[in-house]
Parts: C-alpha cells; sequence; structure tokens
C-alpha cells in the first residue's frame, strides 16, 4: 500500500464519520511510518552515491602518488575492484555479513552463496521493512563500503604487483572476509554482544584494509631501489594535483560514510544526528590536516603536501569509529592525534623497510586503531571491549591476507618481474601509458 | 497554501470540535500530498545535479583520450555544448517536448518557440502539481538529459572538427531534434502509443547521440593518419587517470540518471523502485567493465584500461532502457553483454574506416540498441515495439544529422585544415595549449 | 520526543475514543513539523556538501591555471585554508555571525570566543529548532560558505606569497573579519535593517572575497616579469583540463550554495522555489559562458578557453545575490552580462598592472558588485540599500585586507624571494613539486 493509498480511508472519512478515529489514527500513523521509510532509504541512496565517489577518490589518490609509468596499472586495478567487489558482495558478501533468519553458525557466519534479492518492483507497504529501508539501498550502502576496503589495499600494494593475483585476493577479501569479520558486529555477531563499538567502520572498513594492505606489503617487499644501500630513497608521486583532488573526493565521500552510518533518518533526533556526524567528520578532517601541517613545518622545516593530504585521510579515519557522540572539540583533538600518527608512522614503516606506496597502513591501519580506542571518550564503550575487537579483527585479516598472499604467491606469483618493474607496470601489463606524451624526468 | 497553512484547520479543531472529522482528514490527506511533492521535487534535484555533473565526466573522459595538442579544445567544446543546450532546452526545447497542452500537431510535434515558464515563487501548492514534482526540477532534471546526448557527439568527432560548426550543430540537436524525437515517447506522443519502452533513455538519450556522431565521424572522416596504408594506427590518449576520472564521474551521475527516471519518490514503492534502480545501475558498470577486462586478457593477453572504462560505460547504457524490472543477476549479465559488445565493436568500426574517437558510438548506439532490445527480457514490451522504436529513433536522428552536417561542411566547412590539424586544433581554433610546460613524446 | 513517539497518542485514540480530537490534531499538526524540519535539514546537508566540493573546485581551477611549478603549493594553499576555515568558524565565526541572544553590541558585533555547540544527540524535537534546522547542519551550510571566500584570496595571490602569511590571513578572514561583515545581513544586522538584498552572497561572500584579493594584490606586486617592458606577459597555466574540471565542480557546488540558501524545504512553495534557484543558477552559468565565448571570438578571433570558465563563473556569482526572483530569460541577460563583465575586466586589470593569477578580482569583485546591483530589477530592493551595501561590505573588508596585509608585510613578510619565486614555490617552500617527471617546456 502506498503513502497515498493509506490516506484513502482517512479522506472516506469524510463521507462516512461513524467509521470515526480509529482508522484515522492509523492512517495517521501509518503515513508517518511511510515517510520515515522514505526518509531513511533516501539517506542511504545519498550517503551511498558519496561513498560510491570514494572509489574515484582513491583511484586519483593512488594514481597521483605513484609513478607515472604505473598510473594506468593504478587505474585499470582500482575500476576492476570497485566491479569485482560489487559482484562478489551481491553474490555472497551481504547475505554473509547480514544473515537475518538464515544465521547459520549462531554469532560467527551467515549463509553461503545466498545471493542478494531485491524488494519486489513497486513493493507493497506491508512487504517492506517500513521500520527501516529499503533492501536495494541498504545493499547499495554496504557494497560501497566493501569496496573502500579494496581500495586500501590496491594503494599499498601498488608499483610492484600483477594485476590477476591482486583481483584474486580482492574477490576472497570482499566476497568473503570482510562478510565474516562485519558480521561479528553489525551482522548482530558476536561482537556486538560483547559491547564492541565502531559505528562506521574505523576498525570494520579501515583497519580491516590496513591489515590486509600490511600483509600484502610484507610478502610482496619493497619497491626495487626504495631501501637500498640501506637509506631510504624517495619515489616523488607524479602527479600531486591529482592526489589533492582524490583527497577532496574522500573527504566529501566520508560524509556518507559516517553520515550514512546512522542508518536513520526519519526523526528530528535522527537528523539532527546526521548533522552532528557531518559536522564532526569535516572537523577531524579539517585538524587532522592542521596538525600534520605544523608537525611537518616544525619537524622537516617544510610543510609536506602529502603529509597534508594523509593528515586530513587520518583524520577522518579516526572519527569514523564515533563521529556522533563526541563534541566538535572532541572531533578536533581526535582528528589531530589521527594526523600526528601518520607523521611519525610513515618514517618509521619505511624503518621496518615496509613499504607502503600511499601511507594506506599509517591511516587506515594505525589511525583506525586509534579511532576504535578513542571511542571510550565520548562514546558508550569500555577499552576491554574495544581492544577485544582491535584484536579479533587484526588477527583474522592478518592472519587470513597472509594465508592468502602466501598462496597466491607461491601459485600464480603476485610479483612483476624485476625488468617489468623498471620499466612499469603499464607497459609490461597493460601494454600502454597513462601519459604518452609527457615525457619523463 | 503550504504545508503549515493546511494544518492550521486541524489544529483549531482542539477549539472547535465540531468542525469534525470532514476538515481533519482532509488537512491529513493535503499534507501527506505536499510530502509526496516534496519528495519527488527532491529526487529531481539530486538526480538533476548528478547528470549534470556528468557533463564534467564526458569532458574529463574525451579530454583523457584525445592527444594533448587537442585537449583545450575538448573542453572548450564541453563547456559549450552544456551552455548552448541549457539555452536551447529553454527556448525552445522543453515545451517541445512536453508539449502539455500546447501539442500542435498530434502525437508528432509540439509548439515551437514557447520558452520555459517556472513556477511562481512562493508556488501556492494551489497552483502547484501536486501529483508530480515542481516545473523549475522538471526543467531542470531534463535539461541534464540533453546535454548529454551533445556531450556523445563531442566525443566522436574530436580532434579534426571546427569548434562552430560542431556548435551549431549542438544548437539544432539539441533544441528541436533531440525534443521532437523525445516527445514521440516521453512526451506522450506516438510511440508511447505504439507500446514503445524506454525507462532511461537507452535509445532517446544514447542511441540518438551515437546516429549524430555516427553521422558526423563519416561526413568528417577520419583523422590524418588513423588509417594510413590500410593499418589502423592508434593515436593513444594523453591522459588515461583523466579518462578513468571521467568515467567515474559518469558512473556517479548514472545513479541520478537512471534513479530520477522514476519519475517518483513519495511511496514506499517508489523509493524502494529507485533503490532498485541504483543497485542494478551499479551492477550493470561492474558487469561491463570485467567483461571486458576479461574478454580483453582473453583476446589480447593484455587487459585494455580504455576498454575496461569503455565496458564500464557500455554496461551503463545497456541497462539504461530498464534498470528497474531485472533482478541484481539480469542486470549483470545484461551489463557483461555491453561490455563484450563494446570489445568486439570497437575494432569493427575501424575495419569501416569510422573513425570513432572515444568509442562513443559502440558505447552509446551499439550498447544503446542493445539495451533497448533486452527490455523484453524483465520489462513489459514487445520485441516488436522496441524495433520499431529504435528503427524510427535511427531513421529520424541519422538522416536528420547527415543532412544537417552535410549542410554545415558545404556552407561553412566542418573540419579544420591538414596543418591545423597536424599542429593540434588547440593552437590553431584557440591559440593557446592545454599542457603548455609539458613536452610532446 | 520523535516522530514515531508523537503519533503514539494518535494511535492510542484508537483505544480511548473520548481522547478525542485535540490530541489528534496536536499529533498530525507535530507529525508535519517533524517533516518540515527533517526536509530543512536535508537541504542543508545536501547544498553543504555541495558547497563544500567547491573547495576541490577552487583547488582544481587554481592549480590549473598556475605554472606547474607552483601547483603543490597551490595545493597545500587550498587544503590548509578549508581547514584552518573551519576551526576559525568553530572557535569564533558562527556565533560571531549568528549571535543570537548573545548578541553585544547591538547589530554590529555579536560575542567573541562563543565556541558552537551542537544539538544533543538524539536531540529531542521538544529541545530542537522545530521551524528551522538541526545546528549541525545549519553550521556546516555556514562553514563551508566562509571557506569559498577564502578560496577566492587564494587564487589571485598565486605563485609569490609565502605560505603561513597567507594562512594567518584566512585565519583572521574567516574567523573574525567575514563573520563580522556577514552578520551585518544574514546575522539580522543593521544592514539587513536597511533593506539591503543578498540571497546567497554575491557581496557578503563573494565581493568580501574579492575585495580581500584586491587588496593581497596590490599589496604583493605583480609576478615577476608579468608587466615587464610596460607589456603584459601571459603566464600561461599548466593544465587547462585540471582548471575546466575546478569549473565544473564549482558549477555543481553552485547548486548548494544558492539552493540551500532558500534555508527552507519543508512546503511545497520553499522546494518550488529552491527549484527555481537550480534552473537559474544554470542558465546564468551557460549564459555567462556563451557571453564570454562569443565576446572573444569577436574581439580576439578566437575563443578564448580560460575567459569561457571565468564567464560561467561570472554568470554563476551574478545570479548569487538574487536567484530566486528573477524568470529565467532573467537569469540568462543577468549572467550573460556577467560574462561581458569579465573579458573586459581581466586586461583592464593588466592595464593597472594588478597581477590577478586566475581572475577572481573579475569573477568574484566585479561580478558581485553587479550581481548585488541587478537585484533591484527582480528582486525586492532599492538601488540606495545595495550601493549601500557594497559600500559598506567594499569599505570594512578593503581596508581591512590592506592594513592586515601591511601589518604582515611589514613583519613576517608575505612574500618569497626572488630567486625562490622565479625557481617555483614549490620547490622553495614545500621541497617537492607537483609533476616530477614531466618536464617543463
Amino acid at each position: 500500500m502506498n503513502l497515498m493509498k493509506s490516506l484513502i480511508p482517512a479522506a472516506a472519512i469524510v463521507a462516512l464519520p461513524q467509521m470515526g478515529l480509529a482508522q484515522e489514527a492509523a492512517a495517521t500513523g501509518e503515513a508517518a511510518q511511510h515517510t520515515q521509510y522514505i526518509f531513511t532509504t533516501l539517506l542511504f541512496l545519498m550517503a551511498g552515491f558519496l561513498v560510491f565517489f570514494m572509489a574515484a577518490g582513491f583511484a586519483m589518490l593512488e594514481g597521483g602518488l605513484v609513478r607515472s609509468k604505473n598510473v594506468a596499472m593504478q587505474m585499470i586495478k582500482n575500476v576492476a575492484l570497485f566491479s569485482f567487489a560489487a559482484i562478489m558482495y551481491w553474490l555472497i558478501g551481504f547475505n554473509l555479513m547480514y544473515p537475518g533468519d538464515g544465521w547459520s553458525i549462531t554469532g560467527w557466519l551467515g549463509p553461503f552463496f545466498s545471493t542478494t534479492t531485491l524488494d519486489a518492483v513497486g513493493v507493497a507497504p506491508a512487504d517492506a521493512a517500513l521500520d527501516y529501508a529499503s533492501v536495494g539501498s541498504d545493499f547499495f550502502f554496504q557494497l560501497v563500503f566493501v569496496a573502500a576496503t579494496a581500495s586500501i589495499v590496491s594503494g599499498a600494494v601498488a608499483e610492484r604487483i600483477k594485476l590477476w593475483p591482486f583481483l584474486i585476493f580482492v574477490i576472497v577479501l570482499t566476497g568473503i572476509m570482510y562478510p565474516i569479520s562485519g558480521s561479528w558486529k553489525w551482522g548482530g555477531g558476536w561482537l556486538d554482544a560483547k559491547g564492541f563499538s565502531d559505528f562506521a567502520g574505523s576498525t570494520i572498513v579501515h583497519s580491516v584494509g590496513g591489515w590486509a594492505a600490511l600483509a600484502g606489503a610484507l610478502i610482496l617487499g619493497p619497491r626495487i631501489g626504495k631501501y637500498k644501500d640501506d637509506k631510504v630513497h624517495p619515489m616523488p608521486g607524479s602527479n600531486l594535483a591529482l592526489a589533492t583532488l582524490g583527497t577532496f573526493i574522500l573527504w566529501l565521500g566520508w560524509f556518507g560514510f559516517n553520515g550514512g552510518s546512522q542508518l536513520a533518518m526519519g526523526t528530528v533526533g535522527d537528523v539532527s544526528d546526521v548533522s552532528r556526524i557531518f559536522a564532526n567528520t569535516n572537523m577531524a578532517a579539517a585538524s587532522g590536516s592542521v596538525a600534520a601541517l605544523i608537525l611537518t613545518q616544525v619537524l622537516y622545516r617544510k610543510p609536506d603536501l602529502t603529509m597534508v593530504l594523509n593528515g586530513a585521510l587520518a583524520g577522518l579515519v579516526s572519527i569514523t569509529a564515533e563521529p556522533l557522540a563526541p563534541t566538535l572539540f572532541g572531533a578536533l583533538w581526535i582528528g589531530a592525534v589521527g594526523g600526528i600518527i601518520v607523521v611519525f608512522a610513515v618514517p618509521m614503516l619505511d624503518k621496518f623497510k615496509i613499504d607502503d606506496v600511499v601511507g594506506a597502513i599509517p591511516v587506515h591501519l594505525f589511525c583506525g586503531i586509534w579511532g576504535t580506542i578513542a571511542v571510550i571518550f565520548y562514546g558508550d564503550a569500555s577499552l576491554g571491549s574495544q581492544l577485544l575487537g582491535i584484536v579479533a579483527y587484526g588477527v583474522f585479516t592478518f592472519v587470513g591476507a597472509l594465508i592468502l598472499w602466501t598462496i597466491l604467491k607461491s601459485t600464480v606469483g603476485i610479483r612483476v618481474s624485476e625488468e617489468d618493474e623498471i620499466n612499469g607496470l603499464d607497459m609490461a601489463e597493460l601494454g600502454m601509458e597513462a601519459y604518452p606524451e609527457f615525457s619523463k624526468g
């Protein structure tokens, strides 16, 4: 029954006053419920397209931070990973993560190979989840989250990985690993029962991507020449304008990422909460970039653009576990700590000779952990439950990813040949160049 | 009367209980109707700005796929075509396409030179189309569609066309040709009566753009050197990062393109349908790009980035004629077929020495036809009515465009001189370069 | 009390019919008020993220129009200015501009150092501004406006300013100057009482940015070599594709900028007004770019891409003071005049040897003035009150900015050394290059 139809009894009351208050009241309540359903569905659609656009943000950020000989490869990886993630999440992931009645191994694992079924065309209100939102909007919103996780990996392992092994990893990550672990909390599983709190996914999305990236960077090893003669040799990104654009797009998408995670917009309280989230999310990004700007100025005497960009992203990841509860001042200092973490973590990884091309591990893993801990200051969670969640996601994803990367390495191989790496992946793997007319410096 | 005012009688009832149920019920029904109007208007505004942004998507895609000496020209063409389309659609197009009461030659042609008039400022509900949406939102949403049609042409005829003849073509296409043929279906004309079905415009927007592009490519002839000595000489795009960005922007815009074409968002059924459309649209893009990725890997041993980008767009065009009815699996295979079509059609055009710089004809014309046929599998249309529509739009647009291009060629000329083409259109036509500091390879 | 709870009395009526019409009617009115609040809050969130994205638009536009040796600097300036603006507007600006009860020096100045406090989490309707929108959404929407003002300055003073003095200027501008003068009109201050009209900020945002930019350009002086030997030496932008992208992003963001300034979306009249604004805003941009295209063709025999881009922006600035009242034809000619102004103003500034790198002063200051005057043709304002406002904002901002720039110049210095300017700010100030692999022409 649609909204207009639901009001016909109310209108009919004009002719049949003796039908009385009961129908009238019922009609009013129904109309309000429909309106709430529309608002929440709209929130998912709007937040969903914003988060979708983060795929472009990751592609531009990473494409700007790799050298020009590897840009086309980075582009194809990012388009393909999103596409495979979309298919896998439909095929397995969504129902595995949100098992509903199909919940098979209680609290740990949902049903396998249960593809997503949308609401019927023109679904009747009686058949819709009136207290929530349409299946299609929910599926779309969750799908763009899983793609973000895969994008994080893409950046860290850039400039030396083969295309297809990377995509196989993405298929397993987005179809199986992320949905299983995501289910522990967001699917109402055992970590949810333990009181673990992660509003929009500092751990569930960002740390998970970061752990998978760390495992990949370790198994792959650093790029040729990066740590030659025990010195760190910087390999500057080829297009910092593109990287800046990517950062702004990610910042934009994050309003959907965090705002949509309110999961409701149909009441005064809910839409006001979405507003709080927007304001806090923006503040954390701002303070993260300012912190990185000031810190690099103080430490190196020159501010570092890539650090400022990563500082903004660090602030965003840090506020993601609890973007609602903090005050604006809370968001400011939580984001600023994120920016500081990144500035110290990037050279630290280099000390361990872990070659993370775009800084994905400091931003998404370290700040993901920090953000999850920071929940205790404003949110409703104990340090114990937060650490339990951090460790659980860490062990599961890192060990799982290590195993998967190792299997891939020992079967199909994951790294291009030395010659191909030196010549660039674009010519070697794709036979094309991203900027064929611009000579290399 | 605005929503709050409409409720005053209901509130007044407190003091005047004898006024009774009639006013109360009427007020409730009115409030619900207003809410529906606001939701649908909001859908048009939101979808409209997403589709607007496709203008940037086309510009970046095309700017990335042409050589650097023609990039500034491609930019000015895309900004100018949007601007002229906006003016022409106000001046003639909108009322010609959606004639309403002015419908003059029944079912074939609306009134000429009837400019668009918006709702009055602060329009009273009694004067608004309460069962639909505001005129301004509807006009804006339709306007950005016509601009997309013109953008398709822009890519195919790139790197050799003169600016002003191209813009004259755009003016006629967007002001007259597109609105007339669009009216046959969406204006409630004769093809609508014949049962032709095209939800968001696989034929009405994309094929029409494709036919106009094909006519242009034929009359213009190929770029110098493209088919020299009977071989195909690839002319690689100058900036594949930009082309990838453009593809992502188009993908984003398509949620508005298809989702907004539901034309309603005020009921549970409608907003759930918009959600289905989002999910299906995304799936078709994903499967189109995956199909192109796998197919180029198999055929050429190396995946082709531009094919993957065009594969995503092919999936999007393919699902556009019916993004609502298919299941997610339906969207998957319809999109995948689109991706396959593009991989085979691009070299086929080269065999016929039709030089389509960005692959616009395979993507928009061929997949537009495919998508229109695919409606029969899930939607409510016969193959006969679909073929009738495809042929009708094809004949009208292709013949019309051929005539127009021929007139332009024999009067003002449409092609730059050989010298100008070799030196690049940017210096020849605009006296500037897009990348003056980056040397040419 | 949320919407569902508010309906419980209505539902309860079924069991207790004697409670009667009073509660029922009250519940219906309350539900409608909540729905209005949600719509308006949603408008601010949606418009807010669109305007946020203008930060990326300014960055890309300016990054495309400077030479490649200064691109990284332009990027860091634009990310940092947004971040500082966000912090300052929370710390001082918002409450200074919209003083509410804290209004201290009546009509001239609000309270200092009163940080912004958001609505409580899950705010009860009784504690929310039900006749308006959530504090968070309002704050976010206003914050992205002030950032736009700062972005305008960034472009004009490019390629020669030091980073930190620029950021100090931004801090004072966004935290103090803009909020004080903005308060005169939008905070309900003395200019509002005088009948001054500026719907979305042709003067309050754009002219203010333009005046601050002009003061900066004057105090800084032109770039080395720009006016050597009394001739104007063009210094072409390094990436016109990027500049075009930036323009499209700004155009997109402007729908939020003007549309959101309706400040309400919960009634038929309001959402229809937002629609009018979208249509008019688009039309003015289109006519501004067409006017610049035709005029440069006529004057210089070759159309100028950067003029066309600035023409679109000129149209947008021109319609910003009154995007609601004009007809579409009104928007067309108001925007076209803006495009014409820019084409004449750019060389005029060069005659005065005022070096504005991106054309920010013609676009934002001159067209801001024009747009503010144009209100008298369709809107509800006298020429006198408009001129008063233009002069008041001009004197306050220009004098204030002159003083501030002069203080900065005579203390920390605002201009890089001659050597640094010639080598480029990227290496000198940041020690990095935006495009390290693309050789300079």
